[in-house]
């Protein structure tokens, strides 16, 4: 008679969080572990399964729906985590399967933006919403497209990956071994990477300089909050790389909305505004003034877990 | 008792093509009559009605599932020709509604970029493909996306202009009023324009030199097949922007395969070789050596036609 329910874990570098959430995006229970530590990956699961099982056990193995997970390098098709850079087991883990084997559930499994834009869809900002964009603004950027109410996954299952759309040819050099990379300028190590960069060729008289070396996205967003100079331009170049590769993902899946989520997307109008100036200076006019900026409506801290648990229904 | 069949009308701006289609791509019956010179779009109607509703009374108007329409810049949603500049008629055409009156027939309308990649699922080279991108290179350079088997239409039935994404930032002056739009560079216009410039500029012995002012891309081929080399680095510039820009269309939705139509296309591995290595160089390394690269396998004279029928389906 219970309510159907979903498990969503998302397993990050460090930490693992988990949360049995309801229809209406509502965290039941919720926890987390870290994830390093556990030496392979046999005994991560074990861990895993120690923390879970409980948890379905009280809910009532039949109330839920399935579990789903987000993990940076998922894959949907294949349940697999593929050579995520950050994660303590190397080469291709089958995560779902092993999650699967282990908690006795239906699992489904796909990357951390893609399953933030499935959270939106089910709970936040793009309810109802068949077209649209997800942008994670973070640590690096990431991407998740819908496009006819789906998620756009490609052939292989890595579709979306807007942080390695080349933004400046012949920019700045990649984690990924490239050049030019939104990621390495429109995330918060890209501004911060932008500011260093900044001090070291310039003499702009700036508060910034009296970090330098230690300069993080916060610490600009600070200093343009006091007008500092620098740091309100470094907004505008930031932004002005971010709206300008927008543009072109624009006009390859026309979305309704682009929606904003991560640290730096607290940026606020200080980003924003030269996004938005510059994305619409480079749209082609059948798509000037249509696409809207929201910024995503799950709370910060159960995002990662809501998202993921999103897969399940 | 007949087979289904399915009406394909293409509306160009010179031409209007027809054609009775059945399931298996097999014209049945077809022809064309001039889309100008009718004066305002009811007597288009006219005359579009005069040469349809015979063929739609002999093979038994309750054997047609529907009619097909492929124009520029035609809107799936709303099934209007929207400001399209080669069309003779201004503004907004509403065509699928005034076929629908004039045929007592279900139609739809799209892009003729969109209804070539559909053509090319029902009858063509993306037969049973779920994923992929087909890219026209003629005049203009038009595309179609396919994700989950559907194509990419966006929120507002505009999406998929390839060929309006800046490939070069504050590149060549687009008909759009934008720069560097890749249309400028890898279209039959595009290469014109490329041998253009270069004879203005450079003073390289090339036997498109005699051709200078009235230079087109049959010509330039001619000159490549014959060895001349300003006409093999033209293909090579050519194909560069195009891979470049096709590697990060890839990023947004990994498709299996780019399938390629129109006159430029026929260029073969002149211009391929180039757009598979400059392709490859900027792909992240998920999608290296994964996209093949077809031919379109709709016979050119009927592409049109069949692309259209196939919206009916």
């Amino acid at each position: 008679m219970s309510e159907p329910l979903a498990l969503g874990i998302d397993i990050g570098g460090t930490n693992t969080a988990y949360g049995l959430v309801n229809r209406r995006g509502e965290i039941i229970t919720k926890g987390n572990f870290a994830t390093a530590g556990h030496g392979d990956v046999t005994n991560y699961i074990a861990a895993l399964t120690t923390a879970l099982l409980p948890i379905v056990e009280k809910a009532g193995r039949s109330n839920i729906k399935g579990i789903g997970i987000g993990a940076p390098s998922g894959n949907y098709f294949t349940g697999e985590i593929v050579y995520a850079p950050n994660m303590p087991w190397p080469g291709i883990i089958p995560m779902a399967k092993l999650v699967n084997e282990a908690l006795g559930l239906k699992t489904a499994l796909t990357n951390d933006a893609n399953a933030a834009a499935i959270g939106e869809m089910a709970y936040g900002a793009a309810k109802g919403m068949k077209d649209f964009i997800l942008v994670t603004l973070g640590t690096g950027v990431g991407s998740g497209f819908v496009a006819n109410g789906q998620l756009i996954y490609g052939h292989d299952g890595f579709a979306g990956e807007l942080g390695h759309v080349i933004a400046v040819r012949d920019g700045r050099k990649c984690g990924c071994g490239r050049h030019g990379c939104l990621e390495t300028y429109a995330s918060a190590t890209g501004i911060v990477k932008s500011a260093e960069e900044w001090l070291d060729e310039r003499n702009d008289e700036t508060i910034l300089r009296q970090n330098k070396g230690k300069i993080t996205a916060k610490k600009i967003h600070e200093a343009a909050d006091q007008g500092d100079k620098m740091a309100l331009e470094l907004f505008e170049f930031t932004g002005k790389i971010l709206g300008q590769t927008l543009a072109d993902a624009v006009a390859i899946t026309s979305p309704q909305s682009i929606i904003f989520f991560g640290g730096l997307a607290k940026s606020g109008d200080l980003l924003f505004k030269h996004v938005r100036k510059h994305m619409e200076a480079n749209l082609l006019h059948v798509y000037q003034n249509k696409v809207s900026f929201l910024m995503s409506a799950l709370p910060d801290a159960d995002a990662a877990i809501l998202g993921a648990s999103a897969l399940a229904w």
